[in-house]
């Protein structure tokens, strides 16, 4: 890392002879559209053939933030294609882009992942860890040493040619979740967490695994989907106690960025939103995992949240609808009809059609989103991150249940501010 | 910030006895739509008929703003159709709130008006001041005379029972105007311009006659046209020796509000703008005026400047149609298509379509800058009242020439900051 | 009914003394929005307030047809709201024609009818019939019975001065019912039914009961609604045993009217098809009805068959969406994308947006199916009358299980030639 | 209809021995985007690497009528690229699909063509014939004769291997050009056009000379342009006179192939068209040209002619607009908002958004037009082919002057029968 930052190897935990610049990042779901495009996009940036656009602080230089071409990518799949395989399937780079990386992704197979049916039914692979379990030892904590063994030999040998690394983050990309028990005492603190893994708790989601295994490696945590896992108080809990950084959740994309930028416009206008309509199509992997109710339920959990708190009273009539739709692939679309209404209680309406690309709008994010965290982190800064919300649909606060601010031009001054606190006190 | 209403009467200059209340809005243009539905709109408000919906300051309260219901509107119109009569050819009142409020309308009739086919060709009307004139008086100079003595007549007679008012401010919402000559030597300074009036210089618009009589009697003026009037120079300077706020120019409503909100959101996530293409139907007055190509003109340019600052770079295929479009009435309709670039080089298409009203969305923010730029002038601020911009599609500055800031949501909080600044310093 | 068509006296089974040319129209659901909207039509066209937009076959002018202000309307509903108040709710006339019917709507109050939350869950209401029962009669056999003597007093007194009907039709516009199964042995032959009935049997539904009431009084049946029962081969029997004739079913109005007109065109050009997503927002009481899963399976039913048989292949992403969103009420809005693949598989989009009245659209469509059945029965044409298929979302064809035809355009020429046999032939 | 393709000698004028399958397909503007996917297109169909989607005609088999893969391409172009390079600039096909036959594309080049800025002002080119003039020959005779012999050489060696040709269309998919005098004496006789040719007739266009040539070469000509042209009086009489079929003009792909989709509908259901605006932003050379307003005028000059004869009544607010906007290249965007009045009045709108490929639903309409014309010339049908009115905008009719049939389901109605007369008189 970024010499000049004298304070590196003491604030971040764990990690950080800061003998290497290389930050390492570890994704669940790396065989994902999502994760192959920021691989990819990394192994172009390099190359010199990609350009910043996308990438919202390619112009920020402050002490400890990597740069983007200090990024090398690990992590697991259920899925053992490798990167390069993936990115065909998923379609999302250029035939050109992607024969001028193939290569080099061709080399990276994800390492094999835990799964299971009971929090994600639509989405399976063979490429399953089978850990030896110790006499009495549970499912669920061999699974849990097994990831942090994985994460451990990333740390020591992930850099190029098999140095170190400098910095470790892991980001979970892996389709959603089912929402558990959040009442579930093993979820409400770090001892009783740890009980629930040697009890094999039910609740205990592999999500939640990830994160575990993440805060107990000392690697900072972005859940960049809706799944419940970095936000569970026994693993926010966890992470204050050693001081690793924790951002979520659900990534801030299409949609719902959009609604985070229009409805407070309308506030400002006292347009009051009468009914807000809206519905999406998308035909890739996220949304086949949506086709199960559970999984589901969580995803519109998260984006159904944003509006009330911005606008100041409830907007009964917010519907939202996902719907898997094959043509689409990769490129969803999500359209939006807002009804308004303005002065002497006359009607109006806005329509929205976003054609977008799902992991053309989220790559960029999840890299800034690991370069952010690992500063978090060098900068001392453990349990939730807060300021990082401008990158989540449903944004996790320190105070657990506190309302979290939603309006996107908020959350970037937020987030500028605490990115160079001299710069805007200046 | 004044200290309390009690300083009203040094701080406004030429005005205010202050033993009023009552703010008078001297319209150019009060038969047409958006000013019916202004003085519609606070009569509703009088008789409890309607709520704050739409008008984006009714929770301030601040020493020195008038209630809405302190507003008395008087004004000139090329037709001399009395104000019921215009709002039910505008229909943009439901038949209820017509019925409630139209005899009070019609007790209101039009001032005869200024007009002239070589600035605005669309537009006409038989209501024309035909202005007496003294010997050697030139056209020009006797048409200001005529002007000044209609607002010195409202001001001593327009509160309720034939009172004075207790403060005045004029609005320009006429039709679009042709750009005049902006080197012509008589819109330079303040006394060019005074000779001008005197030599009938072509140069000299109707929008500058009204802006030259609101400041020669010591009113705000606020100018929610394209036309050219309180931004001449000659103008600014003599508002500035007169200590008369000015306000403007052009109202940001339906397409352009938007784009001021979209923009910043495009470019705070990195996704870059390659094309922008809004095209407008509507088939009002307004609609009318814009057939002829010189007043398209005008409007254009105001719509087109607000992409290129807000995004830092220019977009080159940013184009802008409207068309008059009879079906719509009032019900203006915009739709634009947005072509971003966005992380890898790929595109995406946004588009947005805007079933909106344009009185609807028009006539609060004049109900708002009535009561602000009274304000400005309770406070004793002379000259353009920048803090305003948050209103206008193209923002006047104080310093000629500068750029305006477009993003709605920092003007929002310039304008914050302005109206409260106790409470935002604290 | 008109002179000139000396045979109606003879071909018309059971009815028409043609003493009188006013045609009944009793109405399943007369409350709802789409049945005041016709009669209030009616009124209006007798008062020369309304104009023939909307109605297709105004120009038509063949023996037997009845003129519009021929048609008297009467009916059943679970509201027992007199119909000035139920415009008023429904909102869909403008407030100048409300006033001009509303004291004729308001003489008009629903009969009580049969309704079963067994069938149709979100829909109810106190206006039931209880008809006494005879000795060891069954509910459904007295329920019947009670529907018979409605229809009967109806066409005996319900034309003008309470002189008898020359003509009576019942047209079922009541909310959509789930599915009943369409196995059951009492739905199978009309000897069945009559036993079904006196058992109660479970799967004989409210909507059947009317049809099979408009049969066994010798009057055409109209099904406007997707729930099965002029199509049930016991009922279908009966109206052939009586020369009754039945159109149906489920009205095409306007997205899925849309769909019959683009399909055609995209098989004409031999652009594929690849997906087609449809959704729905409407707030009526039609949209209440459909939040049932099991309504809603119904009317999803007959909204999807349309394609694969115009297309000629199966559309296996064809998605079609309703949802309940009140802020719209009976302005409905039907979005819908259209995936097409063109010339060397270049795939292309379409986007279809219809801000349309889901009442102001169907009326119409009533009226002229009344007028239609009523010229089928004159001519003495009983069982399934095909030739109405351009009226029907999902056509019901003579020969049972045969596949409809589907595309407008076709299904206009067949009507048209129905009509005018002598016209087309020349 | 013909008995079987040994009649084409005599039927066909001046062409044909009938030896050779192949069918000559002479294009102006053989550059562009839609000739150079014409033939990139059935280059793929001989690989066996092209489906047979968005070709209407492609299940058709009717004695005369050439497979896709006779066809054989030549043609002229202002600009010399050859076609592999000209492909790869228009990027409408994927790169897999250049790839396969770009070698085989980059063997052809146009021929020099006529052009003339008088007539089209934005598009230019080196590629630009220079005849050697004979004594006293004018300019215009000099360049017919460069034309026909071209076609002569073509005709004698454009088969495979130099064989001749068995057939020769000429397709005009040039520019558009501005519109000339109609009533110039020298369009309206054959004898006048000629002696227009050797007087230099300034009336006389480039798109009339290809026609000339065409006609006197015996050639079947197509105009799938808006330019005047086969639709001169002069030039219909040289055709009748020479047996020559003549089909035109003004490709029917987008958004005017909707509109004569959706009017019809509109009609049957009686819902009136108050109005409807329609937008194209497009952005390949065909926008370009059309950036000059004397192209333009041509241009909605056929595409505003459609509605009203579909509707039965004029509808005065028919706006059409066409923009060149860059970042869509041949991406076409055609947005339509459409205002319908139903029953009681009331408005409804409906908008359509066509994401289309101007090339991809041109191309093949071209490669059946050339097919079909063919066919007309084998059954020895000279002059307008008016059957052929289902691919033009402004179908030409046989009686000068007449109301040509647009709606789409009617033109093709009209083609099937005439392609296969005994089938649909079965």
């Amino acid at each position: 890392m970024a010499a000049g930052s004298s304070t590196a190897s003491t604030s971040a935990p764990a990690s950080a002879a800061a003998t290497s610049s290389t930050l390492g990042v570890a994704v669940v779901g790396l065989g994902g559209a999502v994760a192959t495009t920021a691989v990819a996009g990394v192994e172009l940036l390099r190359l010199g053939a990609a350009t910043t656009d996308g990438l919202p602080f390619s112009g920020v230089d402050v002490p400890g933030l990597h740069a983007y071409t200090d990024l090398v990518f690990g992590g697991w799949d259920l899925s053992a294609d490798d990167l390069g395989k993936a990115a065909d399937v998923h379609a999302v780079l250029e035939p050109a882009q992607l024969r001028a990386v193939q290569s080099t992704l061709a080399e990276q197979t994800p390492w094999p992942a835990v799964g299971s049916v009971e929090f994600c039914r639509n989405v399976s692979g063979a490429n399953v860890i089978a850990p030896a379990r110790a006499e009495g030892e549970s499912e669920l904590r061999a699974q849990a040493r097994h990831l942090v063994a994985d994460l451990e030999r990333f740390r020591s040998s992930g850099g190029p040619g098999g140095t170190p690394l400098g910095g470790l983050v892991v980001v979970n990309l892996a389709s959603t979740e089912r929402t558990p028990d959040l009442a579930a005492p093993a979820l409400q603190t770090a001892e009783a967490f740890e009980a629930g893994l040697d009890a094999d708790d039910p609740e205990i989601s592999p999500a939640m695994l990830y994160a575990y295994a993440a805060v107990r490696s000392g690697c900072g945590y972005v859940n960049f989907t809706p799944s419940l896992a970095g936000d569970v108080p026994a693993i926010v809990q966890l992470a204050e106690q050693a001081g690793v950084p924790l951002a979520g959740k659900d990534g801030k994309t299409g949609q719902t960025m959009m609604k985070t930028v229009l409805a407070p416009a309308f506030r400002s206008r006292a347009l009051r939103v009468e009914g807000w309509y809206s519905t999406n199509i998308l035909g890739n992997r996220d949304g086949q995992a949506l086709e199960d109710p559970a999984s589901l339920q969580s995803k519109l959990g998260t984006k159904k949240s944003v509006l009330d708190s911005i606008l100041g009273y409830p907007v009964e009539d917010h519907l939202v609808r996902i719907d898997y739709y094959r043509p689409r692939g990769d490129e969803k679309e999500a359209w939006d009809n807002i009804d308004l209404v303005g002065f002497l209680g006359r009607r109006m309406q806005i329509k929205v059609d976003f054609l977008c690309r799902d992991s053309v709008l989220a790559a960029p994010l999840v890299i800034e989103l690991a370069r952010l965290t690992a500063l978090a982190q060098h900068r001392g800064q453990g349990g939730v991150v807060e300021e990082l919300g401008y990158f989540f649909k449903s944004p996790v606060t320190r105070q657990r249940g506190a309302v979290p601010e939603h309006a996107l031009h908020v959350q970037e001054r937020v987030l500028l501010e605490w990115l160079e606190p001299r710069a805007t006190a200046a």
